[in-house]
């Protein structure tokens, strides 16, 4: 499976990096993952930055873009997708946004709108949701017990 | 406000549990904060300790349970059930399950029984999520400005 993830701004919390890492490097051990960060500037620049590196990419690909108003899945689902993805030979993104969120024109490109909860948090702490949730569905891909 | 939250089981992770204490001592300028950890047991014993410790809180009280099957609230929403329930002078209680969830007792005695996302995570990353959103809620309450 190959995961790259576009980020925008550094993980200032040294606590929750540390957490981020302990993840990605779990996560390493079952898929191949690129970690992108830009730098936090005006949205429309991140905004633009994104698109390019996105672009850039020229491998078959699957875009998901992190945003509170996309559509829900439950982790077994959310497996399954990633699952159907990696066997299509797909180089799956994620895209987490800013403070600021994410520009539609961004949104217009991603091929999945994802939410991780109707609640609203930082995008920091998505971070960490999004890789907690990346090495859960890995477990459950490679049939391993993880616990809740 | 009044909070009180029952969880099960001792933070293994330190990261993790810095930043839960960060955003304990964060919600505890805004209201009182009462954390109760049982100890991590066979699950009939821990519901039997819950059921317990909620009885013995004889303040008029308004029950969450956390568990995947509950409903979703977003942060607006969660914001003002909080605010409501802190306008009726209720005491407002929280129960984490441990690793392998509630019982059906503990919450047939629930008032609501709360999902923070239709995502499995551990109960630990559940702990900080509550621990975020409750933050955020009483932040909403305030008008506080609080970033995404």
């Amino acid at each position: 499976m190959k995961l790259k993830l576009i980020c925008v701004g550094k993980i200032k919390e040294p606590s929750l990096q540390r957490l981020i890492t302990d993840y990605s490097d779990r996560i390493s051990y079952g898929a191949k993952l690129e970690m992108i960060e830009i730098k936090d500037s005006a949205p429309l620049e991140e905004s633009k930055k994104i698109t390019e590196i996105v672009e850039k990419i020229k491998d078959s690909k699957f875009v998901f873009v992190l945003s509170e108003d996309g559509k829900e899945f439950n982790s077994a689902e959310f497996s399954g997708k990633l699952k159907h993805l990696a066997n299509d030979q797909k180089t799956i993104i994620f895209i987490i946004g800013g403070p600021f969120g994410i520009s539609v024109d961004v949104k217009k490109k991603a091929d999945f709108i994802l939410s991780l909860s109707k609640m609203t948090f930082t995008h920091e702490m998505a971070r960490l949701f999004l890789f907690e949730q990346l090495y859960r569905a890995i477990s459950i891909i490679k049939n391993k017990n993880y616990h809740k």
